[in-house]
């Protein structure tokens, strides 16, 4: 996706690409945190104390990475979005002057917050190796967390782009839809249920191949490095429908002055 | 790997179990870093200038990284190994105290900045998505550099479990060789050649997997995500190699008191 050249981001057929792509992304995170048990201490805000921090280890290791990360200018980027935007640092890198492609206000949808806690509560279980605490791998879960977030942030928010794509398709009939604050009409306009089932079955191949180990294929270590109907149980009920909820947040706003 | 179990983590099959995995690592790090152009600029020293800071941005930025990372406890793991060993800050998680798997040299056994420069000057060329500059990308891309080159220096280093292990099956056989510090003896002893060559014949099956979109198969879209002649050539050139070389270098002073 090239942003500098807002005429083709706004294509659907690009940004279909670049959605698809992102599942690789996504699904790649999550078969590297499965390695890991579910070490749910990480999340837990009473167990983690650092002067002048409130949260919990896994908050303070995403702030520090968004600090650094801001540093490199990740968030001046319209499709990088952080979980703690009070906190980013002053980029070392000269501005990237990314034309405008979304309404004024687009840094102000942000579902993170709800992301991270559907991750830690929902997700985290269904992927991790087992339920346990491994103590000694708080540094390398909370790694394969971060992008694990960071991935699915990206994709659920992405959702901004294909607003906007749609509205610039269809402006009379959104703006109609907008100023009747019709939300089950907003839903309805922006769900395409084949496409839906199209994502969910590309997922299911994809699991197949990534998920497993080529070379055992005919051996009997078959149970895979990933549990298979988590990822499409993990698109089905969260990544997609808070991808409609981030276009509908969107929209909902587009009329603003 | 569980290195709280030395006795699991020099077993062989276990290693070669921990290898096979962290091939995938590699590979998924190696296809996101293709989504990128080469963007030498990022390697460029004289290109670079942060007070007090002498170095590329990518070094920049690997420090910047490794000191949240040592922060919590990265590199305390025998398997994790740093770039910039010199700039690491203290952890605030209290310490875990791995039972003692090496021997007690082991960290000064770190081939990272010759990793680093084979990693920029023949493996980046090979995998970029061209030869190209994206100066808005300097961000994404170098984080795809330092999980490209975490994931590799791990996969690299592991030649120091793989050398203990070899070392504790054959004590005298390797004895007289490092007594006689019979290089080519060493090397010798440490490779099996049928194993090598699994290795690519895996490494090339998981390409065609990982590496194209299933949903694309009989599409004329058929490019894929990353060159896949590559990633063999990759391993067969530097990986394999230099792991021998950790392997040798670990091996030599093995009889030091």
């Amino acid at each position: 996706m090239d942003f500098m050249k807002p005429e083709t981001v706004l294509d659907l057929a690009n940004i279909r690409d670049a959605l698809v792509r992102m599942e690789d992304t996504v699904l790649f995170n999550l078969i590297e945190r499965a390695q890991f048990y579910r070490t749910a201490d990480i999340y837990n805000e009473s167990l983690f104390t650092v002067p002048g921090f409130h949260g919990s280890f896994l908050d303070w290791f995403i702030t520090e990475q968004e600090k650094i990360q801001a540093k490199i200018r990740r968030y001046e980027a319209p499709d990088e979005v952080p979980f703690f935007p009070d906190e980013l640092l002053k980029p070392i890198l000269p501005p990237v002057n990314y034309p405008n492609i979304l309404a004024p206000y687009y840094k102000e949808i942000n579902i993170n917050l709800e992301i991270k806690q559907i991750y830690t509560e929902k997700i985290v279980p269904l992927v991790a190796a087992c339920d346990g605490q491994q103590p000694e791998n708080w540094g390398s879960t909370s790694v394969c967390d971060i992008e694990c977030l960071q991935a699915l942030s990206r994709r659920i928010h992405f959702g901004k782009f294909v607003a906007e794509a749609k509205y610039q398709q269809e402006t009379e009939r959104y703006r109609k839809l907008i100023l009747d604050k019709d939300i089950p009409g907003i839903e309805a306009a922006i769900t395409n249920s084949a496409v839906e089932e199209l994502i969910l079955e590309r997922l299911k191949k994809k699991v197949d191949l990534y998920g497993v180990d080529p070379s055992l294929k005919w051996s009997q270590k078959q149970q895979g490095k990933i549990n298979k109907d988590a990822v499409v149980q993990i698109y089905k009920t969260w990544v997609i429908p808070l991808t409609k909820k981030v276009e509908v947040d969107y929209l909902l706003r587009r009329l603003e002055e």
